[in-house]
C-alpha cells in the first residue's frame, strides 16, 4: 500500500459490494485484484494487495470515527509484532507449532519489527472490541505475510491461519494489553530523554546565573532576595524528582498478562505457555518483563495506566507552572517584570510590529492542558471496566499514547527553542533587591516583627528605602545594615 | 434535638443494641426514653425525642461517610418538605387523604418550611439509595411531627404512616428530584444575587477608572493602549453574561417530574395527580415549575444538573481568570507591576514584616478550581445512571450545593472586601504607556508593517523610545505623531 | 503540494540552511526551486512551489507537536478564508484597498473556500502564540495565490502584502477567534444532523416495541412493569433535549469581535469596519452572525466555548450512559439480561468462536470519555487566559473540534450499525415480568406498605409468585387482582 | 470555648465593632469580657476567652467560604502543633529559645497533640494567604496557652509572641506544608487499615467461593468458565496492589521543607536549624522524616500532593469498579444476573415494598466520583503555584483530605456492611455454565476457529447446547468431551 488513503477507499470498494452478491455466492468471479474471505458474518471481497483481511475490513467500516489508524502509533504497531514474534516461538518450544509456519511467522514479525508493513495497520485508534480489532489486523498482516514467505498467495489460510497459528495460545485479551505495555515502555523511554535535555537546559542556565542576584516572590507579591540561578535550578531539580517517579510508574508497566488467554485463567494455553512467552518477549524486546502473579486480576486491571497517567499529568503541572512562570519572567518588554528575556523564535503579531511572544511555553502550557483532560479520558475508562475485562482500553492507550508523544515533543522544543537561549536582565533585577521593602524581613530577628511591620509599612507609604528608614531611626549602625542586607548572604548563596 | 452531635450517639446507642434483643422480643420492655420501631430487617430502638424512625436510623449506621447531615443543606430540606406538602394537598384534591392527615401532614411541612425541626435531618450528604434515605427522612420527621399535632405519640403510625400516608402517590425517584430542583433553584437564586454585587462592583470600578490609560497585554508582552476603566469593565460585562447564561440553566431546572412515582410510568399516583401536585408545588415555593412531558426520560434524566453544573463552571472559570489578573495586575508592590493596590485586609505573612498579600482573589481561585472539580464529580455521578434511575444523584446534590454556595460566598467576598477597595497607580500606568513600544502599532498604516517592525527592534535594542526614533528618520511630523499617539485616541475612549 | 509529507520536509530543508549563508546574504544566489523570504529574525529560503512563506515556516519548526496540519480541520481553514475575503471586501467598501488587490484576494479566498489549497495549511494543529501562526499562513497562502492571480510571482511581497493587504485592519485577535467561530458552528451543523438520525433510530424502535412489556429496574433490582418501548422512547427524548441544549450554545457562537484588532479597542481598523466586516462575512458564510457589543470582552472571552464544550460533555454523559444501557440490556446471550440483541458486526474474539461483543457501544462510550477529558482541557486553556488575550485558544479550539467531529462520527455510527438493527427477546421479557416480585408495588394502595412488605419477602425467601401468595392469604380476589396486575396498566402504557 | 459556633458569633461581634472606636481609642475601656489585640490594620477586640487573636479573626472575617473550620482536620491541627514544638525544641537547642519560653510552648503544644484546644482552630477550611490564617492561628492559640501556663493573661505578647517566639525561625512556607505532610500521613495510614480490611474482606470471600463455577464475561458478554473465588480474589488481589502504591506515594511526603523559611532560603534561620527541627519533629511524630535537598524547590513544589491524589484516584477507580461489579452481579432479584446476594441492610424504597437495593456500593461509587473530581481540583491547584509558593495548597490540603478520610469511611463501610455477608447462588451460577456456549472455546484447539464458529453459530441460533452439537456431529468421543468440558479444568482451578 503506497498511498496512505488506499485503506479507506478499499473499504468504500468493498462497503458498495455488500448488497450485492457475496464473495462465496460469487464463486469462481472474484473480481480481479480482490480476494474473498469469510467471518461468522458472511464473505467479502479484500484488495488482493492489502495483507489485512476481512476481521479489519469490518474493523474499519464500523469505527469511522478519527480518520487516525492503527499505524500512526508505530510503537504499539512493533509491540503487536513483538508478541506475535514471542508466542510464535513459544508455541514451537512447546511443541504446537512446527517449525516451518514458525519461521514464516518470525520472518513477518521481524519485518514489522524493522517498520515494515506499517501501513497495513488500517483500523482507527479508536475502536470498541477491547483491541480485537487491532489484534485481529496483526494476526491477518502477519498470516498473510508469512503466507508470502512460505510461498503461497494472501488468504490460503489453510496453509497458515491468522487464529489458528499466528493467535495461537493467545487471546486479544493478553496480547494486546502486553503489546500496549510494551509500547508504552518504549513511549516512556523516549520521554525520559526529552526530560533529561530539559533538566541539563534549566542545570546550564542555574548554573550561569549562578550569582544573578534577585527578590524572591511568594503570592505574587515581593518577598525575599534570591538569585536567578537558584530560581532555575528549582526547575532542573523538580524535573529531575519528576523524571524518577516517572522511572517507576514505568517499572508497574513491565508486568505483563500474556498467557492469561481470555479471562486470565489461560485457558487454551498449554502448560508453562505464560513463562516461556515472556521470557521470548523479554528477548525481543530487550525489557525486563514479568509474568503478573495474578493472570486473572491482571487482565482486567487497568491500575497501572491510571498510575502512570497520574505521573504524566504530575510532569504536566509542573512543566504548565514553570512554562507559567517563565511567561510572567519574560513579560515586558517594558511594562512587565523584564527580569528575563525568552529568545525571539518567530514574529508575534499580525498587527503589532516587533512583538515577540513566549510562544514556546505558550505551546508547553497547551500540551499540559491536554494531558491532564487526557488524564481524566483515561479514568473515566478504567473505570468503566467491567468484570473480567475493561473494553475500553483502545482509548486508554489512545489518550496515553498521545501524552507521551506529545510531551516528549514539548520538553524537547521547550529546551531547544526556549530555555537553553535565555537571557538575564541582571541590572533590572539588582535594582529590584535594592528597592525591596522584602528586605526588612531579614531585620526580623534584630527589631522584632512589630516594629520591622511598622518600618515596612511607613517605606510603602512613603516610597522610601527600608536600610534609610532603619538608619534614621538609630535602630541600626550602617555597617551592620550593609552586613545584615547583602544580597548574597539573603540569598543563601554559601549553602 | 438540641445539640448537634445527639443523632450519631443515639446511632451508637442504638448499634450496641443490635446484638441484643430486638425491641419486638422486648415487647413491653422497651426502655424508659426510647420507642421501638419495625422495618424489613427487623425492631430497633429509636430515642422518643427523635422525630425521625427506624429507616433514618439504618441510614444513619450505613452511611458513616462525611460526618455532615441534610441539616447542612436547609434549601434541600425545605425542597423536601415542600414537596410533601404540594403531595398531601395533591392527595387530599384528589380524594386520596382526609382532611384531618392532610392538615397535621401540612402543619408538619409548615414547621419545617419555616426553618424548624432541621436537625432532625441528619443522614448523611453522601449516601447510597438514589435518595431514599432522604426521603424516608423527611417521611418520618413529618409524619411524627403530624402525629404529634394530632395529639398521637410519636411512631403510632397506625395513625399516620410515613409511607402511606406522607409518602401516598408518591416515590424517592420523584419526590427527591422534584426537591432537588426546588432547592437547587432557590441556590441559584442566591448565586445570582452575589454575581450581581460583584457585577456591580467592577462596574463602578470601571466607572471610576474611565480614563486611566494604561497599556494592554496579550501573552503577557505589551501590546497597545486602553484604560483600566476598559480593563475593569470587561470584568462587569464578563461577569454579566455569566449571570444570563445562570439563569438559562436554572430554567432548565424548573422541569419536575412529580407524579412519575418509581420509574417514571406513575404507577399508584391516581390520573391527575401529576398536575395537581405540580400545582400545589408551584404555589408552595412561588416557582413557575411545570411537568416534565416524558416522565419516564425525566425520571433518569440528570442532563439539566450536568448542564447546571457545566455553566458553575463557566462562572468559575471567568472568576478564577478575573482572579489571576487581579493579582498579576497588583504584583509588587516594588518588583512587580504594581498597576492596581488590593486593599489590605489582614496581615501578609508569619514572618515577613508589612507583606500584605491578595488573599481574597486567592481564596476565589481556589473556590473555582473546587467548582471545577466538582463539575468532574458530577459527570461521572450522571454517567454512571443505569436503565430506569440515577442511583448517584445524591453526590450530584452535594457536590452542586457546595459549588453553588461556595461560589456565592465567594462573590459576596470578592465583591465586598476587595473590588470595592481597588485603587489606581495612575503615574505608574501612564508612563508605561509613554515608554511603550507597542505605540509603534498605531504607526502601522502610515509605516507599513516591515518598517514598524524595523522601528521596534531599534527601540527594544536601544532602549530608545518609538516617537523619537520615527521622528529622527523624518517619516512623520511631530504634530502628527502627537495626534497619532494620543493615549485616548489609541484606547479609543470616544466609543 | 500533492504530498502530504512534503512541507515536512520543506521544512527540514529550510532548517539546514539555519547554520548556512541567509538568503540575504546569497543575494542573487537563491538557489533553484527556492525563494528568500525576510522577518524579524532575518532570511530564510522557502521552497518556490509552497503558497506558504517564511511566518509559517517558522512556525512549523517552533510546534513539531502533534505531526498533525491544521489541514485536518477544514471548518477551520475555510472560516479564516471566510474572515480574510469580508475583510478584503470592507476594506474595499471602506476606501482602504484597492479594486485590483481586492478581487485578488478574493478570488484566492474563493479558491479556499471551494476546498482549494488545503495542503499549505501546514501549521501544527497545537500551536503557541493564540492563532497567530494560523492567521499567518493564511495570510500567506492567500497574498500568495492573489500574486499569482494577478500574474505575479509567489514572495513578491511589494505588489501584495501579507500583513499590509490581506490582514489589513484586522489582528491575529480578532481574525482567529472568529474564523473558529464561524468553523464551529458548521462543526455544530454536522453534529445536529447526526443526533437527529440517531433520534430517530432510537424513536423507529420505540415505535417498533410499544407493546413489548419488560421489567423497569431501579438501582439495577428489579422495580415495576414497562414497556421496552418507553425505554427506548427515553432515548430518544433525551437526545432530542440535547439537541436543543446544543443549538442554543450555538447560537452564542455566532457572536464574534471581527474589528476588535489587538485588544479589542480597535485600533487601525476605520470607523464602521466592525459593522461591514460582519455584514460581509454573514454574506459570506450563510450565518445570522452579530458583533459583540463590548469587543475588549469578546476578544479575551472563552465563555462561549467552556459553554459549548460543556454541552458536548452534557451530549457525551448521555450517550455513555445509553450505551452502557445498551450494553446491559444485551448482555449474554445465555448468562446475561439478553433482553435485547444488538447486530452482529464483526466477530467478537480471537480466542472465542462465535462470540459477539456490543463494539459499536463500546467505541461511542470511549468518544464519550474522550469529550469528557476534552472538556477539562478546555476549561484549563480557558481559565489560564490571562488580561487582554487568552494564548491557548489553539488547544481549545483542537480539542472542540475532535469533540464535535468524532461526537458526529459516533452518532451516525450508533444509529446505522447498531441501534437500528437491535431487536427484542420478547418471550423473555414478558417471562420476567410474570415472575416478579416488583408486581407487589401496584398493590401497595390495596395492601398498605407493611403488608405488602411481609409479601415480597415471603415471595423472595419462598421462589413463589406474588400474586399466589396474596390469594392464598385471601388479600384479594383473583379478577381484581388480574386486573391490577395487567402489565400495560402497569406500565401506563394508555397514557 | 465549649460550643462549635461561638467562633462565628465572636466574629460576628467583632464584626459589629469595626465602625465603632478601636480597641486603641477606646483605651482603658475595652469592654468586659474582652481584650484588645492589634496589627497592621489597626486594633480589633478579642473576646478573652479566645485563645485566637487578632490575625485569627482577621482570617474568619475574610474567608466565610464553606463554614467548615479548621478544627474539621484534627489531624492537620496536630500537625502544626507538632510542628511547632519541634521548632521551639530546635530555637532552644540552638540557644534562640530560653528554657521558660520555650517550656510553655511545649506544654501548649503537647495538649494540642492530645487533642486539647481543637475548637479554636476556627479558620475556614478554604482560605487565601498559602495557609498563613491557618499558622496564625496556631501560633496565637498556642502563645496565649502558653502565656496561661506561665502565669499570664492572654494578649501579654510582650512575654511570649506568636510570631516572635511560637514561629521563631519559622515562615508559614515552611510550616504549613510541613504540618500538612505529617497530617497526611496520618491520614493515609487510616486508609491503609482500611484497605487492609477491605482486602481480608474479599479475600475471605475468595476462599469462601472457591469451588464455585461460573461463567466469566468480557464485554458484558458470555466468556469461559472461571470461579467465583477466582472473581473475589482479584478484588483483594487488585487492592492489595494499591495499597502498595499509596504505601508508596506516602513515602514521598515524609520529605519535608522546614528550614526553608519564607522562600527556601531559609532566611533568618539560624545554621543547622533545618537538620535539627526535623530531628525534633520525626521523634515528636514517631515519622521517619527527611529534610528536602533542594529547599527552594521543595518549598513552591506540589508534586508529591499531585502524586498522592492519582494514586488515591487509583484507589478510587478500583473502588469504584469493584462496586459496579458487585451492583451488576447481585441484580435481580429475578430479572437480572442474580449470582451473588448482598447482605439487606435497609429498605431500598419508599413506594416498592421488600425491595432491597444495593445502597453500600452505591455510596462508595460516589465517594469515588469525588475522589475523582478532587483530583482535578488539585491538579488545578498545582498548577497555579507561581514563583517561589503556591498560594492554593489549603485547597489542595483540604480536598486531599476529604479524599482520604471519605474514602478511609467508604473502605470500611464496605468491609463490614456488605463484603462480610455477601452469599453466592452457586446453583444459579453452575446452570449458567452448563448452558454456556462459551465452553466451544475450549473445543477451538480441537475444532480449530472456524468449525468452533459455526457450531456457536448454530447453538445460539438452535437455543442447544455445545456438547450436543459437538456429539451430534460426531466430532468428539463423549468421554473426551466430558473431560475437556469439565469446569475445574476450564477455571484452571488447580493452578
Amino acid at each position: 500500500m503506497a498511498s496512505t488513503t488506499t485503506a479507506a477507499e478499499d473499504a468504500a470498494v468493498a462497503r458498495d459490494d455488500q448488497s450485492g452478491p457475496t464473495g462465496a455466492e460469487l464463486g469462481a468471479d472474484v473480481p480481479e485484484g480482490y480476494r474473498s474471505e469469510h467471518d461468522l458474518l458472511g464473505d467479502r471481497l479484500v484488495p488482493d494487495r492489502a495483507y489485512w483481511g476481512v476481521h479489519t475490513l469490518r474493523a474499519v467500516e464500523n469505527f469511522p470515527i478519527t480518520g487516525r489508524r492503527l499505524s500512526t502509533n508505530p510503537h504499539l504497531v512493533r509491540g503487536l509484532a513483538a508478541v506475535k514474534l514471542a508466542a510464535a516461538r513459544a508455541n514451537r518450544e512447546l511443541g504446537l507449532l512446527d517449525g516451518e509456519r514458525s519461521d514464516a511467522i518470525e520472518a513477518a514479525c521481524q519485518e514489522i519489527l524493522a517498520g515494515g508493513l506499517l501501513d497495513e495497520f488500517v483500523v482507527d485508534v479508536i475502536q470498541g472490541g477491547a483491541g480485537t480489532s487491532s489484534n485481529m489486523n496483526a494476526n491477518e498482516v502477519i498470516a498473510n505475510r508469512a503466507l508470502e514467505v512460505l510461498g503461497r498467495r494472501k488468504g490460503d489460510y489453510a496453509a497458515l491461519h491468522p487464529n489458528d497459528h499466528v493467535n495461537l495460545s493467545q487471546s486479544t485479551n493478553d496480547v494486546y494489553p502486553t503489546a500496549v505495555r510494551v509500547a508504552t515502555v518504549f513511549g516512556i523511554e523516549d520521554l525520559l530523554a526529552a526530560l533529561v535535555a530539559l533538566e541539563d537546559a534549566f542545570a546550564a542556565k542555574a548554573s550561569e546565573f549562578r550569582t544573578v542576584v534577585k527578590m524572591g516572590r511568594t503570592q505574587l507579591q515581593d518577598a525575599v532576595p534570591m538569585t536567578l540561578g537558584q530560581e532555575f535550578g528549582t526547575y532542573a531539580v523538580t524535573i529531575g524528582e519528576d523524571r524518577e517517579r516517572l522511572r517507576e510508574a514505568s517499572g508497574l508497566i513491565h508486568e505483563i498478562n500474556l498467557g492469561a488467554t481470555a479471562i486470565g485463567t489461560g485457558l487454551n494455553a498449554p502448560a508453562g505457555y505464560a513463562e516461556t512467552a515472556c521470557r521470548h518477549l523479554g528477548e525481543v524486546t530487550g525489557l525486563p518483563l514479568v509474568t503478573a502473579a495474578d493472570l486473572i486480576e491482571a487482565t482486567q486491571d487497568m491500575g497501572a495506566f491510571v498510575h502512570l497517567s497520574g505521573v504524566l499529568k504530575r510532569v504536566a503541572v509542573k512543566l504548565s507552572k514553570i512554562c507559567n512562570d517563565l511567561r510572567l519572567l519574560s513579560s515586558g518588554p517594558r511594562a512587565g517584570l523584564a527580569e528575563i528575556t525568552l529568545p525571539a523564535v518567530q514574529s508575534g503579531s499580525s498587527i503589532m510590529p516587533g512583538k515577540i511572544n513566549p510562544v514556546i511555553p505558550e505551546v508547553v502550557n497547551q500540551v499540559a492542558f491536554e494531558v491532564i483532560g487526557n488524564d481524566v479520558t483515561i479514568t473515566m475508562a478504567a473505570e468503566g471496566g467491567q468484570l473480567q475485562l475493561n473494553a475500553f482500553e483502545p482509548i486508554i492507550v489512545h489518550s496515553l499514547h498521545e501524552s507521551i508523544t506529545h510531551l516528549t515533543a514539548a520538553c524537547h522544543t521547550l529546551a531547544e527553542r526556549c530555555v537553553s537561549g535565555i537571557t538575564a536582565n541582571v541590572e533590572r533585577l539588582r535594582s529590584t533587591v535594592e528597592q525591596s521593602i522584602g528586605l526588612v524581613t531579614a531585620l526580623n530577628p534584630y527589631l522584632g516583627y512589630a516594629q520591622a511591620t511598622a518600618i515596612a509599612q511607613e517605606a510603602l507609604a512613603s516610597g522610601r528605602g527600608v536600610a534609610e528608614l532603619v538608619l534614621e531611626r538609630g535602630l541600626l549602625t550602617g555597617d551592620r545594615l550593609d552586613e545584615l542586607l547583602r544580597p548574597e548572604r539573603l540569598a543563601n548563596l554559601g549553602a
